[in-house]
């Protein structure tokens, strides 16, 4: 705690002395363009591992980026993301994940949490489609293999969550929102996005210059007269990686589509580069 | 988003190139010491304001650093705070409110929220004793005044409702965790701390004094062989801040301070006479 | 029923004929002093242990003298409560538990009930807090003595629940509302109340002696011209025998006794520095 | 508060040294044979106005003596309701409702509740039934009369809320429970029990000798072989007044088959005698 307290001071001397200009504008009000959703972990720090500054992130986080599906619960998630997307107008999502979650690896031994902590284990049910879905498709992994499937299938399953609640429902069905699907490695310091195209997690930078070909095609759509791709194109860069992400989204269900080679490199992915 | 992305890579470039210990350590698991309870507004960055590494802070946040009583709702805060608690051994709690929160003018609003965001509304009702007492005790209070006490008030009141966690209760209960208010000045880029001996959110460095004094008896108490007070000064620097207010927490129900012997009076006493 | 039905006859015979002015004033309405609130228990009768006539308590009755924390049930104990104190303007709270509470029985075998009496298992989940921390901190304690500890230790649990209602939290805030924890022998036939002096549940006329220091004490704030204070003993007699405790409570967030400046220092403080 | 201390004292000098016997046999356990739901107005006491012993009556006491449906809410009430039947093996219901009652008070002005009193206004929403009953059915009526209306109903329709739980439809299915309808009118200290014959609520002892017609039926039947009967007659005294309130309860519904002349009587049956 006393290192905490010299930290505030530390800050106060050395970083806020030095961003008057940015100080000064926070106090106007807040205007982030993402919802970054993702675990307590005390080895995530949204802001650190993107750069961002203050006033960029609005955040989320609770054990396991878990997003209970709307009416399931009374709890802050729901309201933080209805606030993000009605009052402040955000029009990006980021659910982020990370290896080594504790959360996920009491989702691979939900038993013997029931009495020794009740609340992780009900809280646990909201990732109860994850477990399924890895028990049932993924029979032949175990241990590291097997909790890094459940982390990469999980940021899906709550993304299928999110969907759920009106806000995000509306804003998607007129192509103003976006949803990201990101996995974070705590050795690395590496994050991997899903990319829907190759079914796999795969390095953001890598998928820029697809995404070059992939803006092409918009701005030929726009001239077609798309006008929903048009307004999207408009909404933000074209750039954005996971372009493909959200139509992808729709056609993708279920994952089991997927042949076993290319649900291995949904997790393969995370292993690459 | 492209900008995070262009983050992304620099943070690995620049921060984890230089810091492979760090990750190394990190890749081993979390220990952190913390558990920061914070509002999920994107001008509140918890490890940018401590200057705290990676690891060192486990967070929630949700909008307003609302914490629902026990029970009240199955949402993520009250299973982040089990396994804050029983699986990391986190000992000690900071609830952190900041100036200009969104959550707070909300309650300041709270009828018109009802239909334009019914999920914040409801989630408001955890803040409902917030408002309750600012009305009926600070009525003579307007505009930015009346919202930074909602706020400074808040912060006490999501206290009262965290008291309310199994997890909590037991810990409390032998003085084996500490829970701190403090509140982030977004525009000074400070924290003031609340100090029960002056009943003020104060700034923390200027309570050190009377804390080194508090040290010495803590030190003497070691001495004396008082174990249980050794299990905390161990369990974290004895220069807490907000040190007497958790002392005076305890005197309520100071069982922590008994001895084996005053411990068995709680029971015998209905027994005695 | 039979009998009960004659005693019905008794009751208007003997009682209330002799009480016609009594009858008379009540059907005007009742302004009870205190919330009395207690287990079901057949052998426990308010009215009789603390011979209060008609009129004197407002009662909530229900398995373990339970109080959930705010918005935890949708119950009648919360609202009963609001009642209480917002409109009858009861001051005083009384939470009483009692020896061989079958509930606290229930505490001790909690999973023997999950099939065999549902509602039960999980209306003790209110105690829960109870539980884990006897069970965390009295582990040397069986039987007779441990189901003391527990009836002793739930009705504090209770009082922590209590403390997160709207209407609780905002009359406690300024010193207008004192709760008090007593446990009933039904053997003895006797109360104890709980002493925060020695952390004891002792007798309470045998803390009326400290207390008439407090009532000169109060006395002399009262000449003071301490209007806080001068309400609270004009609210009731001064030698309200854990008085002390409540003070205690109030020291925590003492605003009940400070000056309209040292209120105000409350929120100046984060515009101070 | 005082004055309940000497109280306490006064019981145990004049009462518990006279009654030694009694408080013995209450230290080997409880075995209550009614279950007394009731208001927890300050002037209704169950044990006072039945003049039973300690032991005899287990309590529910609440704001309205309401009971939410099986399932409604996680309060005491279900629980309760549930341990005196299945752990306790009581077989007989009393619900008693009251003169003057401030629940049903804000009954007739709920909207007025919504902000001011919302815990309560909440609550009474298992009164809804009740309100628009007598809303729909009782047009003519206004203030006072109209308020003993809804006292009468409302015992009624806590009764069908009660025959909603597990353990009471069970018991009443094989006949092995009784509920009964009472109305205490404070200012005259008498009771008023629902009588199904008459469809109103009447002095009990007025049934009694309906109920000897009632006994010789009983015990022919038992001569005739009818064994539910005869479970019933070995269960307890055959004179229960209402006796024949269940196999009414299962006819009479709707209340609307009444006559207006029948329906006038349940409320005038208060006012009588």
């Amino acid at each position: 705690m006393k290192k905490l307290i010299k930290g505030l001071r530390e800050f106060k001397a050395n970083y806020v002395s030095t961003h008057q200009e940015l100080f000064e504008q926070l106090s106007q009000g807040q205007k982030p363009r993402v919802l970054f959703v993702t675990c307590s972990d005390s080895r995530v720090d949204p802001n650190l591992i993107t750069q961002a500054d203050l006033g960029e992130l609005f955040v989320i986080r609770n054990a396991g980026n878990i997003i209970p599906p709307f009416g399931a619960t009374k709890g802050g998630e729901g309201a933080t993301i209805e606030y993000a997307v009605q009052a402040l107008g955000i029009r990006q999502v980021i659910v982020c994940g990370h290896s080594h979650c504790g959360a996920m690896k009491g989702l691979m031994k939900l038993h013997s949490l029931r009495d020794e902590m009740p609340l992780v284990h009900d809280w646990l049910k909201y990732a109860e489609a994850t477990r399924l879905l890895v028990k049932e498709h993924y029979t032949q992994y175990k241990g590291e293999e097997l909790l890094e499937i459940l982390t990469a299938e999980n940021v899906l399953t709550q993304i299928e969550n999110l969907r759920t609640y009106p806000v995000i429902r509306s804003k998607l069905y007129q192509g103003q929102l976006k949803i990201y699907a990101w996995i974070y490695n705590i050795e690395k310091g590496e994050v991997l996005a899903f990319d829907p195209e190759t079914h796999a997690y795969v390095l953001p930078q890598s998928q820029l210059k697809s995404d070059d070909t992939d803006e092409r095609r918009l701005k030929e759509e726009f001239l077609n007269g798309n006008n929903i791709k048009n307004n999207i194109s408009e909404q933000e860069t074209a750039v954005d990686p996971p372009q493909e992400f959200f139509y992808d989204v729709h056609q993708r269900f279920p994952i089991t589509r997927l042949s076993k080679d290319q649900m291995d490199r949904i997790y393969r992915g995370s292993r690459r580069n």
